[in-house]
């Protein structure tokens, strides 16, 4: 169906589900664009809150809050994958929730996700479903040991996942079951990857796309330390995860910001390790060196605008600034062609992100 | 007196004294760097208070509301030079304030401005004190006709002013008194210009100052239209121009972002129009086009960081979108290498600034 899509004017109200510093870039985004925010989410005081205009402090099953909140905006969107359908569900009844239920659905849950990323046509490292102890030896057999058994849900910055070796006991698999809390699980093969890229994307609401350029990322513990712009992989490697990650997009039928992460293997191949769809980490960069950065992307998409230009006029090195990190911001403020980004967040704790920073270079081609 | 400078440290709340664009420019400014905001001002809802995380509606002259905030935050700053002086002194003998007093005090009132201008060592159009009418006939002969007889107090974006022709009769005076309702005036010879241009410098707590490139202004109806970058000036036009703007920062002993408008002549000679004791409209474009803008720097100012780098990585057309232009918002957001930025004013006024449009070009040297 071809319907007449509609832009949704400045002086809005954009509500954002979720209120960690991706809702509070962008509110600061859709600020630029002359639209308010108003946050949803549980905690008061949050990153997110501090710079919108209105604020709703509910559990996500409130669906009273919900309502009340839904009925208030012109526009939803959601700032984390976490969310519970069911609230996705409640807002997508009253207003636009873009991006849909749809993109939610297929990314909260790895088996769900891996099978998705198989049927849109990309390739995943092996996985099997995991339901009790007994399935993860015949599974580790069968896809190839080592493997990392993760649980289906609400996994991020490496949390819920334990490496399983081939050596493994029953006694191993049963601790590491008990350890991930018993739910369910997949187990995937361990891959041995050359690196790690990801690709983050705007789609809009006509289904037109515009990527930015592909980072290469490293993780310390399991959690994103630095994306660097350009990756420096081969041409065949940008273009095959350019492709995977359109291919995606369109699947999702996805408005707004999407974000995929790449194995790259020794062959030059390209293994979807994780979707976001949403802003990502891996595209903090974006601020700093591109005309439209991947916040403003996304507030352009949901508000049915064209999207913006995504090219870039700088290299790029973004570091996290993890935990304690975060002592260092004033020290790195003071460095040349450093820009610190912070959060907002009062208290700081082993593992958090407080902030970032962007270290831009002239364009090296 | 050498004092060691005290950082203010991240998660410090940042008084605002003003509550419109310029503030809701700050106010995001400040956030990224880690900052929250209180935004002091008159009316509720405006630009800067729906990206705050903190408002006070009151008079500037309400001075129990002035202690309260004054004692609530960590610094204070303000983003324009028509808050009653007092105002400025309540705030500042309770926490600092950045810029001070004395930015105010030297700019608020175009006599004070032009005699401390030339005490800086910088060239002004001729002008003379008038108390009455009868002074105006022997100014105006004694400076040159044509002239511009101003508000001394109070005038902005071309509001206070009249022209004076040389053959203007007594009573063409007596009735442009009582137009500009008959309060303390100024008579400016008018100035036959080439271009205007405006410097917008920023100036840390130590001292250091770092200037963004000069751009060239374009006013309609006494409203600043367009500012471009490069400015497209003689070097020595620019030497010169820098060179004023960095004396009165320092004879202003100035912390924090400084504007300076000059007419430039046939001679090429630079004469100061006036002095901007904050963010400046004329800087709007840094921050599409420069890897620190001009709201970053006044807040690393204040705050005492280093200044950021002023370099610009782009040529830049800002445009301001006044009144009935916010219309064209959509249109232009859909343009290649455009950025538009919106304020989040509900009322659209004829001569009111709604938003503004940078447009980006590869740099041109």
């Amino acid at each position: 169906m071809n319907t007449e899509i509609e832009a949704i004017p400045a002086g809005a109200v954009i509500g954002i589900l979720g209120g960690g510093q991706l809702g509070r870039m962008l509110a600061t985004a859709a600020s630029a664009l002359g639209f308010r925010t108003h946050i949803f989410c549980p905690e008061a005081d949050g990153p997110a809150a501090q710079v919108s205009d209105l604020e709703t402090v509910a559990a996500y099953e409130d669906e009273a809050a919900l309502t009340k909140f839904a009925q208030s905006i012109d526009v939803a969107t959601y700032e984390f994958e976490n969310i519970p359908l069911r609230t996705a569900e409640i807002v997508a009844a009253l207003c636009p929730l873009r991006p849909g239920v749809r993109s939610l659905e297929m990314t909260q849950d790895r088996l769900i996700e891996k099978n998705f990323v198989r049927d849109a046509g990309a390739t995943t490292a092996n996985f099997a479903d995991i339901v009790n102890v007994e399935d993860c030896a015949a599974a580790l057999e069968q896809i190839g040991a080592p493997g990392i058994l993760k649980t289906r849900r609400f996994g991020y910055d490496g949390k819920g996942q334990l490496e399983i070796k081939s050596c493994a006991s029953a006694a191993d698999v049963e601790k590491a079951f008990a350890d991930l809390g018993r739910v369910p699980l997949i187990l995937e093969q361990k891959i041995s990857f050359v690196c790690e890229i990801s690709a983050v994307i705007g789609r809009a609401l006509d289904g037109r796309m515009a990527i930015f350029d592909m980072v290469r990322n490293v993780h310390q513990n399991g959690i994103l330390y630095t994306s660097t712009v350009p990756a420096n992989v081969d041409r065949v490697v940008i273009a095959s995860a350019q492709d995977v990650t359109t291919k995606i997009a369109a699947a999702l039928d996805h408005v707004g910001v999407l974000a995929v992460e790449f194995f790259v293997t020794e062959e030059q191949s390209v293994l979807v390790n994780e979707i976001a769809p949403r802003v990502h980490n891996s595209g903090h960069w974006t601020i700093d060196a591109c005309d439209t950065d991947q916040f403003a992307q996304h507030i352009r998409a949901l508000t049915g605008m064209l999207l913006g230009d995504p090219a870039r006029h700088a290299d790029a090195v973004m570091t996290n600034l993890i935990g304690d990190d975060v002592a260092d911001a004033a020290t790195l403020q003071e460095m040349a062609d450093t820009n610190v980004h912070l959060y907002g967040k009062s208290e700081t704790r082993p593992g958090r992100k407080m902030g970032h920073v962007t270290r831009v270079s002239p364009l090296s081609k």
